[in-house]
C-alpha cells in the first residue's frame, strides 16, 4: 500500500473531515475525488453492511446537471433506455453508450423537473461527453456540476436508521425513487438506492460545507442500530454480482455483455446515441458474457491491479476481471468477462499474480 | 498519508515494477492511472533534475490517437492553434477547449502522418470528447488508446544520456520535434519535450511489456550522469511557472487567464470548437489572469487539497491554486488565479489550513 499526495486535481469530499474522524485509512480514486475504501476493520465492516447498518462517502457519485427546455431531450439522446414514462421524483438506472455501442458509464438517472435531470455518474467524465452533445445538437441545456454529494446508508436496519431521521415516509418510497426535502434544515435528495444488494438509502447532500453536520445527524441517529463506517463492499458486491463500471468493463464492452441488457429498450428514438449499433449488437448477438468464476483454492488469493487472462482447455478466452475472497461463501470468486463460446459448469484458468488458478464457470450474481 | 487500494479502474504503468525497485512510495493519480510523486528523498530528487538527470514514469501522459483520412481535419477542429503549417516530426502545444472557451485539456499534439496524429494529453478524459465530436460531425477518423507510454529523462545532463542511448542526433532535435526510432529494438518516439524548465527528453515506449527493459537501458546508461528516479517535481514546476491542468484550472479557466493566449490563434477556421468564445473573450479580456505570489512566511507552509481563497484589503479577489516551500528560493511560492484588477507588487492574504498568510503579488516565472 502507497501513499496519496495530496492534490488540487483529487478533490476531498464534504465528508473528508468526517470520515478522518471515523479512522478511514485507505482511499481510491474517482471522478477526481477521494472515496474512503477502508477504515481498518474489514471483517466487522462487512458483517455491519449484511445484519446492520453502514454508513458510506460517496460523494465521488458526482452529479451531471441537464437544466434547461431541451434538458429531457438531451436526457434521452445520452440514455438508450425509453425516458418517456419517467416521472419527476423517479430514477432510473440508464446504462450510456458511445456512438459505437460501447459502454461509456452506468448512472442513475434522476428526473427532479421536466427541464431538469441529474446523472448520478460512475467513474467517467460525462460532464465532456453530455456538453459536447448538447453543443453539436444546439440544445438549449446547461450541464454543470451542482454542488451535490451522496451518502450512503446501507444494510438491513438502514430504513429504521433512515426513517428515524427522515419519518416514516421513506418506507414507503419504491426502488430508485426520491424527494427532495431537509434533514434539521440541511437541503437533501433523499433516494432509496445504493451500490450494495442489501438495501439502503443515498443521501444527496445539497449543500457541501455540511457535510460533517449531516454524518454526524446518521452517526447519532444511527447509534442504537449500531451504525459504523464502511464503504462500497467489495466482497459483498463481488456476492451480489454488482458490475464495477471501468473496473468490469474496458473500452469495448456493450451492456448485452455484461447483464445489462434489460436496461436498454431498442425501440428509442433513432437519434439517442449508439442505439443503432445497439440493435445491430443486439441482433447478431455480443460475442462475450458476463459469468462467475469460483477458484479451486482455498486461501484469499490477491488479484493486483489489472485484469487476469482466463484460459479453457489452454486457449485464451477472456478475462477474470476482479477477484475476491468471499466472507459469506467462504471461497475465492470473481467475474469472468469471457467468451460466449464458454458456459457454466465449464472448468477455466486464470493467470493471477504469475500462478495459474483453476475454477468453475458459474451463474451471476452467486448469492 | 493515506493507502491506495487496489483496482482495476487504476492502471499502473509499464514501468510500475521498475519504479517498485527503484524504492517508490507515493503516487497520485491520473488519467487512471498511478503515476509516482516520491522515492522518499525530496531534496535529492530535486537537486538531481536542476543539477543533473532525473528519471521519470510519465506513462499517465496518455495519447489520444486520431488515425483515418480525417485525423488532421478532427485535430484542427479540437485544437484552437492554427496547425496548418505542422509538419510531420513536429510537436506543438495545444490548449483544447470546449464550446465556451473552456480550458479542457493542454496536450501536446504530435503529428507522425497526414493521417495519424497523438494528442498527449493532461488529466482529463479527452477519448470520450474526441469520440462525440467526431461521431457527431461525421468525420473519417478513428480515436483510440495506443499501447504507448512515455518516460522523461530531464535535467541538464538528459542530453548527454539521451544521445548515448539513442545517438547524437537528438543533439539537434528542435524543442516539441520527435522521431520514430528503436532502442535495442524496443519501438520508442523520442520527443524533445517534458514538463520541466530543465530541459530534456520523452521516450514514448509503443510496446508495454518492455517497461522494466527500457527503464533499465537509460538507468544503466544514465549511471556515469548519477541518473536517478524522481517525477513531476512541485517545487521546480511553480518556480518554472508551469500550469497543471485540474491543479491551477477550474471548469470556468479560459486559455487567457493561464498565460496561454500565445498558443491561440484567432484565425484558425469557424468550426474549430471554441472559437467564437475565445474571440469574445479576447476582445473583451478575460476577468482573470494568473499572478506568482510569494508568502511572507519563512517556514512551509503545507496547502492541503483545494484551493485556497485569496483577499485584497478583506475582499475576495480569487484563489491560491497551488503553493510549495521552493528549494532555490527559500521561501513559499504559490500561483495566484486572480481578478485582473489586482497587480503584482499588490499586497494579498490566503487562507491555507485556517491561518492567513499574507503575501505579495508577482510576475510568472518565479526563476
Amino acid at each position: 500500500m502507497f501513499g496519496i499526495t495530496p492534490s488540487a486535481r483529487l478533490r476531498p469530499s464534504p465528508y473528508f473531515e468526517a470520515t478522518l474522524k471515523e479512522g478511514v485509512c485507505a482511499f481510491t480514486t474517482y471522478n477526481h475525488m477521494l472515496m474512503p475504501t477502508s477504515y481498518g476493520h474489514p471483517l466487522e465492516e462487512y458483517w455491519r453492511l449484511i445484519n446492520g447498518v453502514s454508513q458510506w462517502d460517496v460523494a465521488v457519485e458526482r452529479q451531471v446537471q441537464l437544466r434547461g427546455p431541451d434538458a429531457g431531450k438531451l436526457a434521452q439522446i445520452l440514455a438508450p433506455r425509453d425516458l418517456s414514462k419517467c416521472n419527476v421524483g423517479q430514477g432510473k438506472y440508464v446504462p450510456l453508450c458511445n456512438h459505437q455501442g460501447v459502454l461509456i458509464n452506468d448512472p442513475i438517472l434522476l428526473k427532479l423537473a421536466d427541464d431538469l435531470y441529474w446523472l448520478s455518474i460512475a467513474d467517467s467524465n460525462i460532464w465532456f461527453w453530455a456538453r459536447a452533445i448538447a453543443a453539436e445538437r444546439g440544445l438549449r441545456v446547461e450541464v454543470s456540476e451542482p454542488d451535490v454529494s451522496p451518502m450512503a446508508i446501507q444494510g438491513p436496519k438502514a430504513v429504521d436508521v433512515v426513517a428515524h431521521v427522515c419519518g416514516e415516509w421513506i418506507r414507503d418510497l419504491k426502488y430508485f425513487w426520491f424527494r427532495e426535502t431537509q434533514i434539521q434544515g440541511i437541503p437533501v435528495v433523499v433516494a432509496r438506492s445504493g451500490w450494495s444488494k442489501q438495501g439502503g438509502y443515498e443521501i444527496y447532500l445539497r449543500d457541501g460545507t455540511k457535510g460533517t453536520q449531516l454524518w454526524n445527524i446518521f452517526r447519532e441517529a444511527g447509534a442504537p442500530w449500531g451504525i459504523g463506517p464502511g464503504n462500497p463492499n467489495w466482497s459483498e458486491r463481488v456476492e451480489s454480482g454488482l458490475i464495477s463500471f471501468g473496473g468490469d468493463t474496458d473500452d469495448q464492452t456493450n451492456p448485452f455483455e455484461v447483464r445489462m441488457g434489460k436496461y436498454i429498450d431498442l425501440h428509442v428514438p433513432d437519434d439517442t446515441i449508439g442505439i443503432q449499433a445497439l440493435r445491430r449488437i443486439h441482433a447478431e448477438g455480443p460475442r462475450r458474457h458476463s459469468l462467475g468464476v469460483i477458484l479451486d483454492e482455498g486461501e484469499p488469493v490477491v488479484p493486483g491491479f489489472l485484469w487476469n487472462p482466463l484460459f479453457k482447455d489452454g486457449e485464451k478466452v477472456g478475462h477474470l476481471t476482479n477477484t475476491v475472497f468471499s466472507i459469506r461463501v467462504q471461497k475465492n470468486l470473481g467475474f469472468a468477462l469471457i467468451s460466449r463460446a464458454c458456459a457454466v459448469g465449464d472448468r477455466v484458468e486464470a493467470l493471477v499474480n504469475g500462478k495459474m488458478e483453476r475454477g468453475v464457470l458459474t451463474e451471476l450474481p452467486f448469492l
